[in-house]
């Protein structure tokens, strides 16, 4: 099997992003929306917020996972990143995911000064909780109701996980 | 007693609000920042993010208390808000946080089809969290190490309320 190679996103990643956030199997388990729209993703990626970085990994040059990670702006919560992941359906269970939190938790941990790295993941999502348990996350709370998907509101976890002293 | 008014904050309110969160003991028990810049209030006034209300509560057209209201933009959590707020020390004790809890929670229930209310409340904020719970805000989880605050980092409960059904 090729190689997984992590990388910063480009804008001509552009339609490959938009293309694997419209899979059913993505969407359900995160807070993208069906059908989305060409100028969303445009937007996204043109004028991302501060403290925005958007990895994505590759096998043989094709896009096939996508992280977005965020650091928070407010100074007295800047020791803060959230993130949000998709792999693409077609390549689950072959080590996607890991590959995309292995490179984020090392820019938390040793270069962006990130101290807590939180995330919110649906109740029922069991590979999800599982790699982030893999990873050190640990959950602090069930929000209830917490989204809408596929017309019923779904609880997520609120995880978190601290940089090892 | 002069009775409490509750209206939208307004351009004007500018300097008063920066008073207000300017305070050691209200920037204590919020994410505000010491020495905030008559800029940052201007900013925040004058664009602030689609789906902000911004109230403030008056006696006798001194304006002593505020409360930020944020409806979140993604369509699968429109249905959830989140809140900040911020009571004058002079003024404690004498339901202002209570009249702005009760102008934002009609609006929530009975304007803004909203029907989860989200908030975070740092866990050693008593009476903060007496007056969430009498407006049947509901502890969902702790952030451990949730925010800075005098140098050292804080633990915060998640908390939240749904709509009587």
């Amino acid at each position: 099997m090729s190689e997984i190679v992590i990388r910063h996103a480009e804008l001509r990643d552009l339609e490959a992003l938009r293309q694997i956030n419209a899979q059913p199997e993505v969407y359900h388990n995160t807070l993208q929306i069906p059908h989305p729209s060409l100028e969303m993703w445009e937007e996204r990626m043109k004028h991302p917020p501060s403290g925005r970085r958007s990895l994505v990994a590759c096998i043989d040059d094709v896009v096939i996972g996508h992280l977005v990670l965020s650091v928070e702006p407010n100074p007295r919560r800047s020791h803060v990143a959230t993130f949000g992941m998709s792999v693409c359906g077609q390549h689950r269970n072959r080590g996607v995911a890991s590959a995309l939190l292995k490179a984020m938790v090392d820019l938390c941990d040793n270069w962006l000064r990130v101290e807590r790295i939180e995330l919110t993941v649906f109740v029922d999502n069991k590979p999800g909780v599982a790699v982030y348990r893999k990873f050190g996350f640990e959950i602090e709370g069930t929000g209830k109701n917490y989204a809408l998907r596929d017309g019923q509101y779904v609880d997520a976890y609120f995880m978190a996980r601290f940089k090892p002293s």
